[in-house]
């Protein structure tokens, strides 16, 4: 098999850079898992601040992962939805939470 | 299809904390592709200073991602070996390869 270790390792620093942080991947799942209002995502993921889900959503908006829509109504009803490429990292948290899983089964065992 | 969404977040930030930082990843991923001295893995990851490769080799080797043998030679070598348990984050970093490749195309297709 030719493989481009140079190249693969590119690709693996692009994504990570991507997903850099603790609470990118949290939220996307929380988007995907069908969240759509700030404290539905907020109290989705304990252990977040307002003011890092305020952060982590306006730089999500701003790389196009999510989409903001704001509803004129009374109070005014702000939503955000996950973009398609936001789902483009369904199969990295898929096996993320297959390792958490069997992390926990082996830690937990004795 | 039942989903104990909580139960899923916990495992997947229990991944995210063992893969916490920007080069425990790309050293896994070096030891997975066969490199073994110190000074081959540095040279495999562009950008990795000799600082944050020894302290992540270190922090790998408490965590028993990595088992280093010296043998007693002159001069003294050392070898890292990627653990079986190392070896389960193939897919999570199989995903990202991918990934990251897609990413590229769409960032380059304009």
């Amino acid at each position: 098999m030719d493989r481009d270790q140079a190249e693969e390792l590119r690709a693996l620093q692009d994504t990570l850079f991507f997903i850099g942080g603790k609470w990118r991947i949290p939220v996307i799942n929380a988007l995907c898992n069908g969240h759509r209002r700030f404290r539905e995502i907020e109290r989705s993921i304990p252990g977040i601040t307002t003011r890092m889900l305020s952060k982590e959503l306006k730089e999500m908006e701003m790389n196009k992962l999510v989409k903001r829509t704001v509803y004129d109504d009374t109070p005014v009803l702000v939503e955000y939805e996950p973009t398609t490429y936001c789902r483009t990292f369904g199969k990295i948290i898929g096996e993320m939470i297959a390792w958490g899983r069997e992390h926990r089964k082996e830690v937990t065992k004795d």
